[in-house]
């Protein structure tokens, strides 16, 4: 049995929000799902990065216990978003996007990839989530992101994509796009009955939904004094979740509803500073503590 | 020890969704606040009409044993708003107000009001808020509500009704306001010191927050395959939350807690139906089962 792996999107962002910017930080969709998930178990990363990605950021994913097999390194730029937030930090307005290397991005698995237990298929291009899913041996679970550009672009292959994963991890609007309806639960009954077993959209500050069959499951945002930096929240979501998932093996509704939780906790942490740096800097115990915070959040007695 | 005390507004609403419309029916926050508490306590109920209110309404009120003591009816016309909503429920476009016998309203609070045990200060001037505070005994708790016509217009009377409250019930975009912060949680530690000792914040179809001190309680909302019409689900929710308070007298966090949920429930159930039609058909094992379903809706296993 293998690890975690996940194909994504490795990248410089810069991003402005109204408590500060950074230039041309670590980021992209792969990068901050496998820091995540690495404070939970062992993660293969399947990514393209160009000729000027430093050698430092490749050392703190390495040291974080990230496999960089299936790193690619090619002649080019790395892909460059550039991102404004304002006050409300639920949606990032896009001022810039290069594509650069991914724009010929073709994932390539190694051997050591080929058999792995759980699969994130993280936001690109619906063909090509579906040549990763094809290569590799059937995993006990893959998970599922996506974007508005494929929704509305690649709708066919998108749905081929769906038909055949276990978890789908969207926000609110794409699941109202994909769904074409306004109603979360209606969209849910739509795209369980397509094929994933788990439907999961995350609301920003609102918090988390996931639908399974007719169960659902919410959550709030944990609330926090101080958010800098929403950018890749979703990600450092699902890499908590899927993290946490892979650690224990424990899929039952109770085992999902914990990595839900984790997944959270994850995400409220990257919010607090920009690019990656607050799980630079963060220990088990403090997301085991974050964890039991979560808990007494939510918390209420039943009726007797 | 008295009953449950509110003041509020009666009226006759126009309501269009994108589900179909309904025309001069029965709404108004005193209104929908009262009906809902009636499930859970007795309510006295102070507000105005014009010669145009039908016996059929107050009939019905008087049948969920509200008492109408303090029901003023004027000569004028009824309290009448006109609003929109769009696929985006949670915020209603308003097209006409008119405040007809509203407009000149002074709250006469009957001698058998005159020591109620909880008061709910329903959205109206903050100078009649203060008005009826100083004309009753001192309940055990306070609540009030409030919008941003008169966050922006009458601050300075606004805070110092907020300085003798208990319980302040307002949704995400007035505590924005009102703190004149973005982070909910500055919002919060800015209204706690002023007085009160609790602040819940209704987000609508992302549910509620209340501040205590430093705890933080969250809960999502209800996720339900139809909205019909959100109008009167804060006034709902309050009435809920009041009215489980009252019939309890239970004031520690815990029973606080168990507060929001019911008050959650009877806002989930109200905007199931136009003007307050799914609460007219709605009994207390339907609310204690929609209670059951959202301990399952928010559950997760603490850490052993």
């Amino acid at each position: 049995m293998g690890n975690l792996l996940v194909v994504g999107s490795m990248a410089f962002d810069t991003v402005r929000t109204p408590f500060g910017e950074a230039n041309d930080v670590l980021g992209g969709s792969a990068t901050y799902f496998s820091t995540s998930a690495s404070f939970f178990t062992d993660v293969d990363l399947i990514a393209v990065v160009g000729e000027d990605f430093p050698e430092e950021h490749l050392t703190f994913l390495r040291e974080r216990g990230i496999n960089l097999a299936g790193l690619e390194r090619r002649d080019g730029k790395t892909f460059r978003w550039k991102g404004e937030y304002t006050y409300q930090l639920n949606e990032a307005q896009t001022l810039e996007t290069h594509l650069n290397v991914l724009e010929t991005f073709r994932p390539k698995i190694p051997e050591a990839y080929c058999d792995p237990n759980m699969l994130f298929l993280g936001n690109i291009d619906p063909d090509l989530q579906m040549d990763v899913l094809n290569k590799v041996t059937r995993p006990s679970i893959v998970a599922c992101d996506t974007m508005n550009f494929w929704i509305d672009g690649k709708r066919d292959a998108l749905w081929k994509v769906l038909e055949k994963i276990d978890i789908l991890i969207i926000n609110d609007g794409e699941a109202r796009a994909l769904g074409e309806d306004p109603n979360l639960v209606q969209v849910a009954k739509q795209i369980l009955s397509k094929g994933p077993k788990h439907l999961i959209i995350k609301r920003g500050e609102y918090g988390v939904l996931m639908f399974t069959g007719k169960q659902v499951f919410g959550a709030p945002a944990f609330p926090l004094e101080q958010v800098k930096d929403p950018t890749g929240a979703g990600d450092t979501f699902a890499g908590g979740f899927m993290g946490y998932l892979a650690s224990t093996g424990d899929l039952t509704d109770e085992g999902l509803r914990r990595a839900i939780i984790y997944g959270s906790v994850m995400a409220s942490f990257n919010v607090e500073a920009f690019s990656l740096d607050r799980l630079r800097h963060l220990d088990r115990k403090e997301i085991d503590d974050r964890f039991r915070e979560f808990k007494r959040l939510t918390h209420f007695d039943d009726l007797s």
